[in-house]
């Protein structure tokens, strides 16, 4: 075989430990200034980047599945995104735990180095805005916008306002939900005879299961699944999409859409990790830093606040099981869909 | 020795597994429904409420250690307070953990049996409000005061009542933060012929330290360190107990001040568990049962992100940090203090 | 709905909290000693056993399942064991994590109340020997034998030689794999006018992929798959069996195989957990007791680390993993499979 | 304040983005294959390698902290190493936990790439084998002696020579305990008018408390805590060291020993958290790679099941616990020594 023949493959030369173990330079050193813990402040977000970069590496994979005009059933592709973002979670859970590292530099620790630093800050973190972007945060939607084009250089603006041109996972998902057949225009179920659509069914069902005080959910329920046309601008998922998204939810036991809900199971579980660590990142602040001015001449912890309530991406599809019915009220499938959602 | 004669312990009976192992009765079984997961739901509320006992039952110890009128410096008490604060800090941690095993649970297996619990909620957890009690969150700090009183039984609400007339943790740490000397009345400074107080010292170097747009912190500072006369009511710690936190934090590298510094960091890991229980705990209730009415008849998620944002106890002490000066800014103590502060 | 006749469920009266949270009586009390931390001990091992019985219903199901003379293809019950299993995994690293929370007790500590335990172990848990029987461990594999009839009492004793007595899920997923078609009699090859089976063709790529150092495999790969009738009497999974299983490791990229990979996975993620359970166990003993002999009698740290190197069930499935051919020299598969592997 | 003057500091520049996140040139890519995973395999051995770095940073503090002839015991010396012993705890956990991202490599996604990895190895991680070596693991009792001379380039083993050649943290803690006085000889016994020494009342107490079957353990007491000059010569911690080692473990609730006993129970936590890294590699390597001759030549996973088995360095402090009595059965401390432990 021909892999005898390469030459002989070294450790530390295929990771480049001699550019990665020497990328440290703390600031305090160059002042003459005795500040143990900047070692492990730079440290610390070196892994953080690395790591976004491995995160940006899976989201691009996955996007680019998703950027087939038609994703082929028996192809292992839907298999191979949720795997990915599967991997992703399991990376943000690193990225969540290493908090746990950053906190055992106490305040006064930090002080020792942290003048040195300004006006760096982690919001200069163009990876992180990069991913935020690829799973589907819009402009708009950015909490500090303007504050986001004076912090950054015009290059890293760039790479950001480049990311953000791209179709988003989001829009990806939104146009692939649309594609799917079954309860789009129901022919399933009038070639069956049958005179009711699926969603005239479920709308039936839905509205008899519940009680007076939660008939509100009633309007919510037409809102977001029934009626196409005064469908709320604002929203990303559109109604074609979340009756898709309902429908993966309702019959995931079919084995057709085993895979479509493990992959919409683990958009949202993205979403969750993305803000458990911004979550855990304003924790980390708040103890380390106080309220003052940060490194980067912000309040950190309000940005991270408001980031962490308003940077969601996937929460319309979290808002979906609010509309689901337990299975003994499920109108049956037609045999036709129950067959084409099986194995052969 | 005379532990020979007693009679022999079997595993079973000591942890009278009888009992722990016979409570689990699903409401799906006796009504005839399936309902496999419902086993999951009752005996992770059963680990919950066992974690709560043993969080009650090292917080009371706490306590009782606080309620002496003054604790000796050479006894192993607040060496005990942090060992069983960090124990607390642990089991939150699995406490938070434990969101992972319950979100294995999807919203269409919790359909199965959902509406036979109501109007049953976690919110009738009277054991983790005695732990918010006993930590010192207030009766008027709480979210949902009304809810609070129609939604548990009469027994119950006597148990948080009884709770919230004990003197909390945060009140009796407050107080003995009040009788820290060294920085309250200043003897030291004055008899070393130095005319300024460590606090008008500083004042004069946090002063310095400040930019001009940081200006607005110095009020701050006065506000809450220096004009005992007007300070604001609301706040739980008092100038005098504000101002010995924020000498332990900055003087902990001397012997006597360790285990205080300990204390206070461990108090706020106390506070940030609590929170994050809350925030996972948001995250799972969305997940599982959308934003439809819950089981205890409010929408769970959106009591648990008030409580998540309002029921921080220790918070005050989280925001000196801002008022933190580096090292080598810090005024040198006097000798006798730090003599003091050393061991024999 | 009928559901709004039944009576009112609360909370504490559904979780049974009145004995759960009364079955706690220290020995320490009983003499009058102070231990603080014999709480601890009770609580944690009372949550220990809550989630062994959590587990023990999770591996029933799942054992059910299999227990099915044949598992239908398009039901979702193996992706339903996948998902119990998965739950498995997750209360096992909860598990092990508590662990952390054991370990805030010191030596010392326990050495307040330890003697009164005499002779009740952790050995005497039932329901984890019953997990481990469940799971496949036979009598004769475990460790230890003698001991463990002297230090059960005969009722205990009888429910873990009943769990003995089942059918384990080890010899149930023997058995599913020896039934999966395809590779065994190779009816697809032969019909497609190829006389060469799928091993033929598979043994010949795999000795090429060998250098000559690693010829000693070739012999093992001979052993494990091919030859029944010497097949080594002391393994658990048949070569019939092992056949399947790497088909399934090796065309999982196939949508009907997707599932039988993932449970495979999953039953080593198990055992691993297991493993590492078994593993913190013997830490935790050996930082909290030491050496001498333990409160059941024996060296607790002894008897775990020889558990903990043999009670693996599902070894013999990790061990495949080398006789894997990467994906660019895997024989390809006949039409005819393929479609048969396929969604609709 | 000078530090306005300073040129501003850019994230990405600080943190030397520009080579960390080029450093990872897969041979996949330069073969013109599509191996998706080989990024994963870089980066996650690259975030490795910088944990590696900080452990080594602040084991380096540790050690120069106790290069020191005599520690102060007023100076925040221990309690520095305590704090940054913690750290390393907590970044080994990360470590730990990482294998999860690891483990969602799957076997036939590694076989993508790894024949084109050859000869490289973990095994070749200098960083690693020099944490080992600075904590003290000696040259010695590795495991695989010969091979570790084979695998490594010449440069790389004269910095795991280098870092043998200079004293251990072990060697170091060793001196320390050797140095503390109160029960080396006993002076504050005999001048306090009683004719036994510390040793000898202990020795009887521990006699008394042993039960028959448990005699032997006396003999191994005699052995490790009274008889310097026959004491075995293979192990790494005199008589002497045990003995003041015990002290603390026994009176730690006395100020002055709170913070050495924080340091005994932290390096015995770097110890099992060293180990449980490696048991964590083997299941993944077993699982990734199974028993197939490893990239480097090596069967990984039995090297590092050995070393798993033998390298650790901490473990005679472990076995101490065997020897400790219960608080109540402790002989009383002369007033000279329990003041001298005392804050003043």
């Amino acid at each position: 075989m021909e892999k005898k023949e390469r030459a002989p493959v070294y450790y530390s030369e295929y990771l480049q430990l001699q550019k990665i173990l020497n990328a440290q330079e703390p600031e305090s050193a160059k002042e003459g200034i005795r500040a143990d813990d900047e070692m492990l402040f730079i440290i610390i977000h070196q892994t953080y980047e690395l790591w976004f970069k491995q995160i940006l590496h899976e989201l691009s994979l996955v996007r680019d599945i998703f950027k087939q005009p038609s994703i082929p059933n028996n192809a292992p592709d839907i298999y191979n995104t949720v795997h990915r973002l599967n991997r992703v979670c399991r990376i943000l859970e690193i990225a969540v735990s290493q908090m746990n590292v950053m906190e055992t530099m106490t305040p006064l620790d930090f002080l020792d180095f942290r003048d040195l630093l300004r006006p760096a800050s982690g919001f200069q973190s163009i990876q992180f805005k990069m991913i935020e972007a690829t799973l589907g945060l819009s402009y708009d939607q950015r909490h500090g916008k303007g504050y986001y084009l004076s912090q950054l250089n015009p290059y890293d603006i760039e790479l950001v306002k480049k990311a953000e041109s791209e179709q988003s996972i989001l829009v990806l998902v939104n146009q692939w939900l649309e594609r799917m057949p079954y309860v789009q225009d129901d022919p399933y179920w009038k070639h069956n005879g049958d005179n009711n659509s699926f969603w005239d069914k479920y709308y039936e069902v839905y509205k008899n299961s519940l009680s007076e005080v939660e008939m509100a959910n009633l309007s919510a329920f037409e809102k977001l699944f029934i009626n196409d046309k005064d469908y709320p601008a604002e929203r990303r998922f559109s109604a074609q999409a979340n009756r898709s998204a309902l429908f993966i939810m309702l019959y995931r036991d079919h084995p057709l859409l085993h895979l479509p809900y493990e992959l919409l199971n683990t958009l949202l579980e993205v979403d969750e990790l993305m803000a458990m660590w911004r979550y855990r990142h304003i924790h980390m602040v708040q103890r380390t830093i106080g309220k003052r001015v940060g490194t980067g001449g912000s309040t950190g912890a309000e940005y991270l606040r408001a980031a962490a309530d308003s940077h969601y991406v996937f929460k319309e599809l979290a808002e979906l099981t609010s509309f689901l019915l337990p299975r003994n009220l499920l109108p049956a499938l037609p045999e036709k869909v129950i067959k084409e959602l099986s194995y052969n």
